[in-house]
C-alpha cells in the first residue's frame, strides 16, 4: 500500500512497535487514543506488555474511554497499569481495578482534557494516538475516534504515532477539530448551536518535534457484535416511544424531537431501532457514540445528523459504512470528547439523554458503575454530562438480573453517580416512571408501580410503608439499618430475594 | 412618601394585601420572588395564611431560593403549601416537610427556570413578585433579589406585585435581567465571558394586562446578623488560604484565583473575611449571594466585582451597604438565577466553589440535604450548579456536629448529593483532603487523615481496613451491612461514638 506518512521529517521517525514502546519510561503517564472499541492504538501498547512481561513495571493510562483487550486487556493482564482513567470496560482490567492492583479514577469524560490541562493529574509524559494518515504539512488525519487526542498530543511532552492502514482514508474531513478552547479566565463561548454544526478544523495538529516515533499498523477496530433486540430491550424502547409521543402532545418536545444522545449497548440500540420505524424524520444526534443503529437511521433519513466522538460498529456496521461512505460522510461529525459531551453544548441544545443504568433506588438516584456497591463495573462515562445537562435524562435497565435474583429497583442504590436531581426518567421493561415535579415520597410510588418487577414490588411498598411508618423524617423515608440489606442478602446468599416481605 | 407606582394604569390596580391575596385560588402553584432571605413579597403571603386560617386550603409555592418567615413560615404554620420548590430553609417549612406534610421538590437552583418553561411543573397561575418601583412605561425595577423573577412574570397568567418602600430607589441600574434565553432547540449561546459583564437589562418586563394587583409595602428583608468567625471556621478559612497559596505557587491558579462562588454561613464569611485580610486583591466573584464579607472586600478593593442574584446582609450589612450604596453600586451586578447558576457560564468562568456540607464520606462523596439520610435540611441550592461546573469545588463543614457526637467524615453518606465525580476538595477545621487525581481507596486515607475528627480517625480506619479485608470489591471497599450503622447508632443512641473500633 501506498505510504501514509507523507511528511519527511516524520518519514524519518518509522520504526517497529518493540522500539517506539522501548521509549516509554517506567512510571510513565501515558495519554492513548481510544473510544469505545475504536481508534486505539494496535501495537504500542502489546509491545509495551511484552517488555512489562520481561521485567515488570507500570505507567498511568490515560484514554479517551474505554479501548479493547489489545489496549487494556494486554497491559492489565502483565499488571502494567498503576493508575487508569478515565473510563474501561475490559473485563481483565476491570478485575485488576476490583483487586485492588489498578487505581481507577472514574471521571466525567467532558471533564478529563480541563483536569490534564489544569494539571490536576500531573505531567502527561507520551502521548500514543492512532492517526488514519500523516500529511506532508504534518496535519494528522484523524481515525475512527477523537477522544482527548487533542489535548494528549499539545500536553504530553513526547509523541507516539500509530498510522493505521485499515483505517478507511475517505474519513478525511468527518472530524471536526475545536481549537478554541483555553483555561479560565481566557474561555470563551463555544459557538455551536446545531448538532451538525462544524466549528473546528478537519486535522489534529502537531508540533512534529515532539513527535519520537511513528509506527505502522493494519489491524481493525475491535467490534462485537450487536444482538438483535431482546424482548425486555423492545418493551423498554416502547414505553420510550409511548413517552415521547405524549410529550409531543402535550407540547413539550418538538415532532423532531431535540438531539438525541444515546448509551452504548442492546437497550440504546433497541431505542434507535424502534425510533427507526415510528413516525420520525429529521432529527439529530448529539452523543458520544455512533452505533449500527444510527447508521441506519441515518440511510433511512430518521437521523439528518449525527455529532459523536468515536464509532462503536459491529463487524456488520463496519462493512456497512466503508461500503457506503460517500452517504455517511456528510452526515457524521467526530469531535473532541470535551466538545460531544461539553455542558455547555448538551444543556444548549437540549439534548435527550438516554443511558443505561446498574440499579435506581425508589426515590430515583441512579447507579451507572458499582455492583453491590463496592466493584466496578465500567465507570459513569458521560452519562452524568448528558443526564445533568440534557433537557430530558432517561435512565434504562431491565427490572432484574442475574436470572431475576438481583432487583433493579431498591430500596437504596449501593452507590450513586446520578443523583435524585439529576434522573427525569426510570424505564424498565415493566414500564416507565416520569418523575419531574414528584417530590421524593411520590417518586417512590411511581417507581415501585412503574418499573419495578413484580416478584418485588410487594417487598419494595413493604420497605417504603415501614420507613414511612418509623418516625424518622418523612423526606425521604429510608430505615438505616435496611437500606442496603437487599444487596447484603444478595452477596451472602446469591439472591435479593427471600427476604422478609 | 412620593408614590412608586408610576404606571397609571397599575395606579389603578393598587389594593390591599388581603384583598390580592383573595385572588388566588386554592390549589393554585404560585411563583413568588425571595431568595435567601431577599426581595420576598412581604404582604401577600400573610394575607393569604389568614385566609388559609379561615378556611383551610393548600398553594403550591415556588421561589427562587429560601425566603423568611413572612413567607414560607406563616405559610407553612397554617398548612397552607401542598408542593414547595426549589429551596427553602424555614425552620417550621422544614418541620412540615419532615412531618410528609409538604411535597418537598429539591432542585439545582440553575434549573428551575427552564423547567418551567418546559412545563414539566405545569401550569403557574399567579406570580408575586416585590419590586422596588414601577416605572411610568410599566418596566420594574427590581428590588434585593431577582432569582426567578423574569421567568415567573413571563410564565404566570396573573402577577401580584409588591412595591416596597423600604428598598433603596438608587439599586436602579444594578440589576442586569437577560432576555436572551429561549428553550431548545432556540438557544443561543450566553456571550458573558467576565463576572462584571451586562449582557441584559435594567428592568423587569411585565405583561400589564395580566398585573392583577399591586399591594404597597414598607417593611425590611429579613435578616439575620452574622456571627464573628468561630475558631473552627478560622482554621477551614486558613485552610483554604494555604491551599490557593500552594495552587498559585504550582501555576494552578492565577494570583487573582478565579471568580468566587462563596455559599452562605459563617464559614463561607470566614473564608471571605480571611481573604480580605490576605495577600489578594482584584479578585472577583461569580456567586448566588451577596454577604457581608463581600461588601467589606469591595469596600477594601481585594474584590473588583461582584455577581450575584440576591443580596443575602445582616442588618448591619443592609446599613452599610444604603450609607455607601454610591459605592457599592458599579461593582455588584444582580442577574436572574438561571445566569448566576448557570452551568455554561460558571464552566467558562471557572468559578471556585466553596459551599457547606452535611456529611461526606471517606471516597468523597458529599451530602449536604439529608440530616441521617431522612430529614431534609435546606436543600441542595446552588451547590450542585457550581460545584459540577466549576474549576474547583471545595467543600467544607466542622469535623463534628451536635458536641461531637456526629462524625462529619462517615464510611458512608447517608444520602449523596455531589457524587465522588464532582467534589475536588474537603476540608475541615482538621485539614483539608486535596481529592484531584485519587482513586477511591487514595481518598479514603487523605480524607480520614487530613479531616476526620481525631476522635473518629481510628473507627474510620478501622472500618477502611476491614471493608478492604472483606473480599469485596476493592474500587470502593464497603462492609454493606455496617456502612450506614454510624448514622443508626447516631439515631438509637444519641451518638456516633462508642460503636465497635
Ligand atoms: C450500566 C451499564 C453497565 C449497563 O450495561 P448493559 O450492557 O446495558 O447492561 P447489561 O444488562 O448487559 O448488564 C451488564 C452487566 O451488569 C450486570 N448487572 C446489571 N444490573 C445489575 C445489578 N443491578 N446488580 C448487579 N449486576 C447487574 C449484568 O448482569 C451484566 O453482568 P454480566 O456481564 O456478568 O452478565 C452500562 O450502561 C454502563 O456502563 N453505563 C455507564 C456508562 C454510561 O452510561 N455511558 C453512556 C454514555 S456512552
Ligand atoms: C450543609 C449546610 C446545612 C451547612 O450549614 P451551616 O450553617 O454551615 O452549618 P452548621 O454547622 O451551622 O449546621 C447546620 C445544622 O446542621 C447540623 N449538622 C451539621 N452537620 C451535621 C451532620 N453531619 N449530621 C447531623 N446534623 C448536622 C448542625 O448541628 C446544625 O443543626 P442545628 O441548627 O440544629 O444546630 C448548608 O451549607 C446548606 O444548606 N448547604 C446546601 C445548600 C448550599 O450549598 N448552598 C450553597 C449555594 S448558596
Amino acid at each position: 500500500a501506498k505510504s501514509r506518512i507523507n511528511n519527511p521529517l516524520l518519514a524519518t521517525r518509522i520504526m517497529s512497535a518493540a522500539q517506539a514502546a522501548a521509549l516509554i519510561k517506567p512510571g510513565a503517564t501515558v495519554g492513548m487514543s481510544g473510544f469505545t472499541g475504536s481508534g486505539y492504538p494496535k501495537a504500542v501498547p502489546a509491545a509495551l506488555a511484552e517488555r512489562m512481561k520481561a521485567s515488570p513495571f507500570k505507567i498511568n493510562v490515560l484514554t479517551g474511554a474505554s479501548t479493547a483487550p489489545e489496549l487494556d486487556g494486554l497491559l492489565a493482564a502483565v499488571d502494567g497499569i498503576a493508575t487508569r482513567l478515565p473510563f474501561q470496560s475490559d473485563p481483565i482490567c476491570r478485575q485488576r481495578i476490583n483487586d485492588g492492583h489498578i487505581d481507577y479514577i472514574d471521571c466525567h469524560l467532558s471533564e478529563v482534557s480541563q483536569y490534564v490541562w489544569s494539571g490536576f493529574f500531573g505531567k502527561l509524559n507520551v502521548a500514543v494516538i492512532e492517526v488514519s494518515a500523516i500529511r506532508e504539512d504534518g496535519l494528522l488525519i484523524p481515525s475512527s475516534s477523537i477522544g482527548n487526542n487533542k489535548t494528549w498530543l499539545e500536553q504530553a511532552e513526547h509523541i507516539i504515532l500509530e498510522v493505521n492502514y485499515q483505517q478507511n482514508l475517505r474519513m478525511e474531513g468527518m472530524h471536526d477539530i475545536y481549537y478554541g478552547t483555553a483555561l479560565p479566565p481566557q474561555r470563551k463561548p463555544i459557538m455551536l448551536t446545531e448538532a451538525g454544526q462544524r466549528i473546528g478544523e478537519q486535522y489534529l495538529r502537531c508540533d512534529l518535534n515532539k513527535v519520537i516515533a511513528v509506527v505502522e499498523t493494519d489491524s481493525a477496530d475491535r467490534n462485537t457484535a450487536f444482538k438483535a433486540p431482546d424482548d425486555d430491550s423492545r418493551r423498554i424502547a416502547e414505553h420510550i416511544l409511548n413517552f415521547f409521543e405524549r410529550e409531543i402532545e402535550a407540547g413539550r418536545l418538538p415532532k423532531t424531537l431535540l438531539p438525541i444522545q444515546s448509551g452504548v449497548g442492546n437497550i440504546p440500540n433497541a431505542v434507535l431501532e424502534a425510533l427507526d420505524s415510528g413516525p420520525y424524520k429529521n432529527l439529530s444526534a448529539y452523543t458520544e457514540v455512533i452505533q449500527d443503529g444510527m447508521l441506519t437511521m441515518l440511510k433511512s433519513g430518521t437521523l439528518t445528523m449525527a455529532s459523536a466522538t468515536a464509532f462503536s460498529l459491529s463487524p456488520a456496521g463496519i462493512a456497512e459504512f466503508n461500503a457506503n461512505i460517500e452517504l455517511y460522510r456528510d452526515k457524521i461529525i467526530l469531535r473532541q470528547q470535551d466538545i460531544s459531551n461539553h455542558p455547555e453544548v448538551a444543556r444548549r441544545l437540549g439534548v435527550i439523554a438516554t443511558n443505561g443504568m446498574i440499579e435506581a433506588d425508589i426515590y430515583g438516584n441512579v447507579n451507572s458503575t458499582h455492583i453491590m456497591g463496592t466493584r466496578m463495573m465500567n465507570g459513569i462515562g458521560g452519562s452524568g454530562d448528558f443526564a445533568r445537562n440534557g433537557y430530558l435524562s432517561i435512565f434504562m435497565s431491565p427490572s432484574t438480573a442475574k436470572q431475576g435474583h438481583i432487583s433493579a429497583i431498591v430500596p437504596m442504590v449501593s452507590h450513586v453517580d446520578n443523583t435524585e436531581h439529576d434522573v427525569k426518567v426510570i424505564v424498565t421493561e415493566q414500564g416507565l416512571a416520569d418523575l419531574r415535579g414528584l417530590s421524593p415520597r411520590q417518586r417512590a410510588l411511581t417507581i415501585i408501580d412503574n418499573c419495578a418487577h413484580p416478584d418485588f414490588r410487594e417487598a419494595l411498598h413493604d420497605y417504603f410503608a415501614r420507613a414511612c411508618a418509623s418516625g424518622r423524617g418523612m423526606h425521604t423515608p429510608h430505615l438505616l439499618n435496611e437500606a442496603l440489606s437487599w444487596h447484603e442478602r444478595y452477596e451472602s446468599s446469591g439472591s435479593m430475594r427471600s427476604g422478609r416481605k
